[in-house]
């Protein structure tokens, strides 16, 4: 469930309406490694397998998908991930404080990140026609954010611009996850994507973009000084305020870009 | 330094423009307990004490600002919480997992929350006619996010509609940490104030509001189902999409609100 109904009073001026008004749902999701709980992320239920595989792959703490043997729910808001490899959670925990970096919330120092980044970046990336057209094939897909105006959405086009998935969840990077967990089984690493944000282009989304291996992030909004840096070292294109026509190119290449 | 300088290229349907834009600035910090690590938050530079000293109030480090002796600059992006009471920090670091909630990042479960949370919430409310004015009052002083589009902005107000304090940030949370922490030396709780955001009211504005005894929560945009859950369970005000003289009210109540 991703939205539910809620009693509100809604004020307009002098008149006063007591009114059903949709809101996005929140709840926390316990990620375990075994018996081990590695993290708990407050998300929008739904796609809850995604959201782990997506978050296992882009904080490291998984190389591949293929080393994901299943996904189990211990309940409702509890999942395990069982793995093919032997994972030490707690080893895993205890080096994210000792290294500085909170990789559990997607937060780390850079040096972190530059070291554990794949190096498989390709220098593909996305023509200027193709992509003046994503914000209106990812909103045509953004069903909950219609209804409640709350929850941020990630997509996956193609360089080609054919959308294969759209997440959305009140939370910007599980958005992100999802959408990276929902296509990684089938194409691994993400080299020949271009990864879509509702919102602004923060470092942690260019870090997760970086570690799905995609080489192209484009936002609606603004993107942050660390973003665009490490985008730049990474060799991404970072196109951000992208609207109707316009847009701001923060770094990297565009084809047919005009001269 | 809040924003800075970069040079982008600027699309406009077939015109290409070489130009500089202002992006916001977006940089990791380590907070510590003497010299453990306790977390890493990627933030706006300014106002680090502040938000040292309102993260460790609003993550139920400490209780209230007096534990606080000082906040030491060990270099540019990491500082040191010198406290009057013995706080062991790494039993404060494992007890985070074992409960299965990661208040580091903010996260933590609903039930955490409620065994934490001080009990001194009064049933203080905000006027209507003060209401909706606090939107125009606080972007007046949104000095960074005017000139990057990419800033958060949290703002503390009297319940007389005065402002107190305002503070942007590229994280949500951190610019309510920042606020908090800045009014928090001379006033604790917040009983007697109005916290508002920017952005969407979540689970963990409303928790972070409630650690600080904060009554009341505004924001102009849409809250989520927990965040709504926790207010009205704490007897919180709890108000969204506030934009002119319209808004909804979720939980809590008003004075001066039509009948």
């Amino acid at each position: 469930m991703r939205s539910t109904e809620r009693e509100v009073v809604r004020f307009d001026g002098d008149t006063r309406s007591v009114t059903h008004d949709r809101v996005a749902v929140e709840e926390p999701l316990e990620l375990r490694i075994g018996d081990t709980p590695i993290a708990v992320v407050m998300r929008t239920p739904g796609d809850d397998a995604d959201l782990a595989l997506g978050f296992a792959l882009t904080e490291g703490i998984l190389l591949t998908p293929a080393e994901l043997e299943a996904v189990v729910a211990v309940d409702e808001n509890r999942l395990r991930l069982d793995t093919t490899k032997k994972i030490d959670a707690d080893r895993f925990r205890r080096n994210l404080y000792t290294s500085s970096s909170c990789g559990v919330c997607g937060k780390g120092s850079i040096d972190a990140v530059r070291m554990t980044m794949p190096p498989y970046l390709d220098r593909l990336t996305i023509d200027r026609s193709v992509l003046v057209e994503l914000p209106r094939r990812m909103r045509e897909r953004q069903t909950t954010f219609a209804e409640t105006g709350g929850l941020h959405a990630a997509a996956l086009f193609t360089m080609e611009g054919s959308l294969r998935a759209v997440r959305e969840d009140i939370g910007r990077h599980n958005a992100v996850d999802k959408v990276i967990g929902a296509v990684a089984t089938g194409d691994w690493p993400l080299t020949r994507y271009v990864l879509m944000v509702s919102g602004r282009i923060s470092f942690e989304i260019v870090q997760k973009a970086g570690m799905a291996g995609i080489p192209c992030v484009v936002g609606v909004s603004a993107a942050s000084s660390l973003a665009v840096e490490l985008g730049a070292e990474l060799g991404m294109t970072i196109v951000g305020f992208l609207r109707g026509r316009t847009f701001n190119l923060y770094a990297g290449l565009l084809k047919g870009a005009p001269g």
